[in-house]
């Protein structure tokens, strides 16, 4: 099916989403939004949060797209059932499926969730995770330095370390948890000093990568992926700075990216 | 959606595919045909392997099941595609999730690919892993010996070890190898001495794990997952020895086993 997979975001977060899914289906066209001049969502109330994600989706269901990817922790929270009923094309969020792989992963049932205070205080993880297995274990943690400094550039070297091994402090407590979560799209950047701090009985789970794995299965599943030989082509499109967006875009992707639309989503006011 | 999983197989592999259902979807009940009395599916011809799918399949039909999974690596190359356009319930077989999860594991892009010599004689994992990519390296071994010492209970110990050796043999050539898929519901037994033979460089997929993950995708995607609190109850039911199946059942599954339902399927005369 030679249409392309909509996936949107509140920022630059969703491009590790982006990364994997060009890795896992290389043959997908993707067209990317990111809403940088509103980000980050986290602070919004839920209304603001659900009418700036319509205001993405309806631009990218002008551009016939088979497939919705919330490749935002805070819109996934806030609009996927909503999305799921109302549109006809298949929506995925990013919660689920990072759950879904900790449940996989697991031995101990005790499963660890770093993310921004707004999706660690949302509780999505541990709904997402309880209801499909009632006796595990979840403690939530939030790493609210970890975002900006990942966009600051700041992803390795001793800074990098010094922050990540003070914020993942408390985990030296939950003895038994053998799998955390990556929980917020922005850290996969980071995965390598996470690991390196955690140490090795511990599974790092990335929702990202495993976002792209379950959007590989539903199109499968649906027979929706794309099977002719045409040249990939992908679009990227951004509501502020473009050429902030394609720096970071040029670092984290592993292809070069020659071109963002700027694009103006909602009311001059909605900002 | 309280109604139950079913799981087929043409005989007991297909219990490590309901085991891992059980890990990962412990809220669900499942509903399991082991067509033991006309085991293996692989050595038969292609229009009795779908009759006889088709068999279980009605079986089934008739209990209500939400979902199917083919459990059996023949049946799901020979029947898949029928039943997913027949059925009105949602169809996953057992090749498709072992090739993405080999797929986001890689990183090198050479994939190994361990079977029954139908499985790899019929490449159902070579088109699965390149209609989604193309570039990929992949190497395919049959391992006759594997699925009947494992039902013997051969599971460790310097004999499975000494027949696992030398089956792998001719893997140590593939130097670029990083990722194994074990393309038959037999193997998760063996996983960790095959692990142990393979060495630490080499991921190790096992498609009937990667299975039940993707049917909680699926459940989940579709929102048909059980969400209620009843006790869990599944059935099994085989064509041929009860008591045998029993035993396995019992070694293999991680909850008692304490009645298998003899059932006849199809003419006395397709035995």
């Amino acid at each position: 099916m030679d249409y392309p997979i909509g996936v949107i975001d509140s920022g630059v977060g969703g491009l590790t989403v982006a990364r994997e899914l060009m890795r896992q289906l290389p043959k997908e066209n993707l067209i990317y939004v990111g809403d940088t001049l509103r980000c980050p969502y986290g602070p919004r109330p839920e209304a603001e949060v659900v009418e700036f994600t319509w205001d993405m989706v309806n631009f990218l269901l002008e551009k016939n797209i088979k497939m919705l990817v919330i490749a935002c922790n805070t819109a996934t929270a806030f609009t996927l059932e909503e999305l799921k009923q109302k549109l006809d094309i298949p929506v995925v969020g990013v919660i689920e499926p990072g759950a879904r792989a900790a449940i996989k992963t697991t031995k101990t049932n005790h499963i660890g969730v770093l993310g921004t205070e707004g999706t660690i205080r949302s509780h999505a993880y541990r709904k997402a995770l309880k209801n499909i297995n009632n006796e595990l274990q979840i403690e939530g943690l939030a790493c609210p330095a970890f975002a900006p400094m990942v966009e600051k550039g700041v992803v390795s070297g001793p800074l990098a370390r010094q922050v990540i091994e003070e914020a993942l402090t408390p985990l030296k407590d939950w003895k038994e948890m053998d799998t955390l979560i990556l929980g917020c799209t922005h850290y996969p950047i980071i995965k390598p000093v996470i690991e390196e701090v955690i140490g090795e009985s511990v599974d790092v789970i990335s929702s990202g990568d495993e976002t792209a794995r379950e959007v590989s299965a539903i199109l499968g599943f649906k027979r929706q992926l794309y099977e002719g030989d045409r040249p990939v082509s992908h679009q990227f499109y951004a509501t502020g700075d473009t050429h902030l967006f394609m720096k970071i875009a040029n670092m984290w992707l592993k292809q070069p990216v020659t071109e963002v639309g700027r694009i103006q989503l909602g009311s001059p006011q909605s900002i």
